[in-house]
């Protein structure tokens, strides 16, 4: 298995909240390139609560917003054929748009699994399809345009 | 000024970690009614970072979905001539899709503003549409499906 995409990022661009080693509060996501697809997973505090016995959707949201970025940079990578061995990589991606689609309550208290496909890529746009599963059941549906940021 | 929707909802569904009065660790963002809008203030602390100097995406994400379903509760009420002086309100939302558009970097430091306007309103289905500014200008655009729960 490749490193974490997010322990990949440049020094200066890896305090993300959600996703960022260098974010001493942050939620630490590590998404990973697999194959075609990409895994990460999460296992929520009892904090992040929406009604009770139900993850918050906010916290949903944030999970498959930086687990996208990873995605689509994990994707520019391998399209460009860039290794995901060595630190840092050339890529990082931001968020251009982002829908959440809830199918069902997640369930509190077990690991959740998040997946990502890559649906296309077009110049600095990259758009990925995303799913949040809890116990092998899709909860939750996400689709990202990531923009990736120009080289400096 | 009315009170916030959130501190109106029933005691036993005010956990939300991110607008929950009754979540110790939550962010407590409060929704007011205003006339034919929504309307909320936030000042995001330092943690919630993206990019240095940005407002991480996931929280953006995680304000339009409170300020969402707590807009889509207030113009319910308003619909139903339900009065929001007096709590518990009969009406409590959950999301069924939320879509954010990042138009620009959201600046750290700065008050947030988030303003909700109804779309429409079908049976349980209660479409509003957001924005969240900072400093006067746009940076994020929401879109929410809030479904209302049946009543117990």
């Amino acid at each position: 298995m490749s490193k974490a995409i997010q322990d990949l990022y440049p020094e200066n661009l890896a305090h993300c909240y959600g996703c960022g080693r260098n974010n001493p509060n942050g939620l630490h996501l590590k998404t990973y390139l697999e194959g075609d697809e990409t895994v990460a997973h999460f296992t929520p505090e009892e904090q992040y609560t929406a009604l009770p016995g139900s993850v918050y959707g906010g916290l949903i949201a944030s999970l498959l917003d930086c687990h996208g970025t990873g995605s689509a940079a994990a994707f520019a990578c391998k399209a460009d054929n860039i290794s995901l061995e060595e630190a840092p990589i050339p890529v990082r991606c931001v968020t251009g748009s982002l829908k959440v689609d809830f199918k069902a309550p997640t369930p509190m208290g077990v690991e959740l699994e998040l997946k990502g496909k890559l649906r296309s890529i077009e110049g600095r746009k990259i758009w990925v399809d995303m799913t949040l599963s809890a116990e092998g059941k899709v909860c939750a549906t996400g689709e990202i345009l990531a923009i990736r940021l120009k080289e400096e």
